[in-house]
């Protein structure tokens, strides 16, 4: 997505060979109008999966997946992280353990809002090593949900989260695909790659 | 706002005298074209008031927040919940401290996205004891910036926070202000009251 990777490469601060900082418009303060654009478009690729509600794991997924629910015309689901399991039956929850931020949740979703039935698209910020999104997929299969795939606003694509999104059987629709970070540098993947 | 106080009505769940779940359409699950009303709605209630950026808090301030910025042609600013203290200069950190949940934790901002010539809008979902609220106009305060006003989704109107945002000086606009709430019971703030 053309909009997003130039905001990137004008707004995005690479700090080292696996940091890209988006704090001006992506994860502190946000471009409702970049949001707006990023939901439209993740709403057109994803126009004829048949999708019934669109999940993302709080917080920095929110703003865009609003977007994308508004334009598919589904509700929006917040996956909340808790610091502990809730014994009740009528909560899902799953272990996510994220090695970059060193943190352990559990991953949390209300059975009353996604069952058999629902076909989800699972949006997030960041896609790096895959837990975040692989553990949203467990929970909604958890749930009885089909996964119609998972929607990405950044993708580090020399990390290894898209390949195990894949090998898993799911498909992967990243708006920027980030080849490679350096300190101040930032390189895409080209489309002919 | 009548859109969100018959969708309160419709799907709230009056817990207790004092707890109200809107789990179905904010807090877990979302409904993207209410959320796009309610920015509509504070857009248009501040649209004098000269803002320059909303502020909120993650997360279930997020989906309303980005659309009252979009309307009003601003960017949105996510208050951050951090567990600990941050030693750098270019944070602003303060203390806030939830009774009703037992939790206590430092809202966080980076003095790059908000300072001196911002006025600024601060949304919420819920306002009940007016911790949050308070504890983001200090923030935004210390920041340098000029508060507009408060807006929120849903004010408990029993409880003290409405009239210790008023009393310290600052406009507080509610969409929906519930007098009073028991098991099954919901009842509005009447206009003339």
């Amino acid at each position: 997505m053309k909009l997003l990777e130039d905001k990137i490469m004008a707004e995005g601060l690479a700090l080292s060979d696996s940091v890209l900082k988006v704090d001006s418009f992506i994860n502190h303060q946000v471009d409702p109008v970049l949001m707006q654009e990023i939901g439209r478009d993740f709403a057109e690729h994803f126009k004829d999966a048949g999708i019934t509600k669109v999940l993302t794991i709080e917080s920095s997924g929110i703003a865009p997946a609003v977007s994308a629910a508004f334009f598919l015309g589904v509700p929006m689901i917040i996956l909340k992280k808790q610091t502990s399991k809730i014994l009740n039956e009528n909560f899902i929850q799953t272990n996510i353990t994220s090695f970059t931020k060193g943190t352990s949740y559990e991953l949390t979703l209300s059975a009353n809002y996604v069952g058999k039935g629902d076909t989800v698209l699972i949006i997030d910020d960041f896609l790096a090593n895959g837990e975040a999104a692989m553990g949203a997929i467990r929970l909604a299969t958890k749930a009885g949900a089909k996964i119609a795939g998972v929607g990405i606003l950044i993708e580090k694509s020399f990390q290894k989260g898209r390949q195990r999104i894949l090998d898993a059987g799911y498909d992967v629709y990243s708006q920027a695909r980030v080849a490679k970070l350096g300190e101040g540098l930032i390189e895409f993947v080209r489309e002919d790659d």
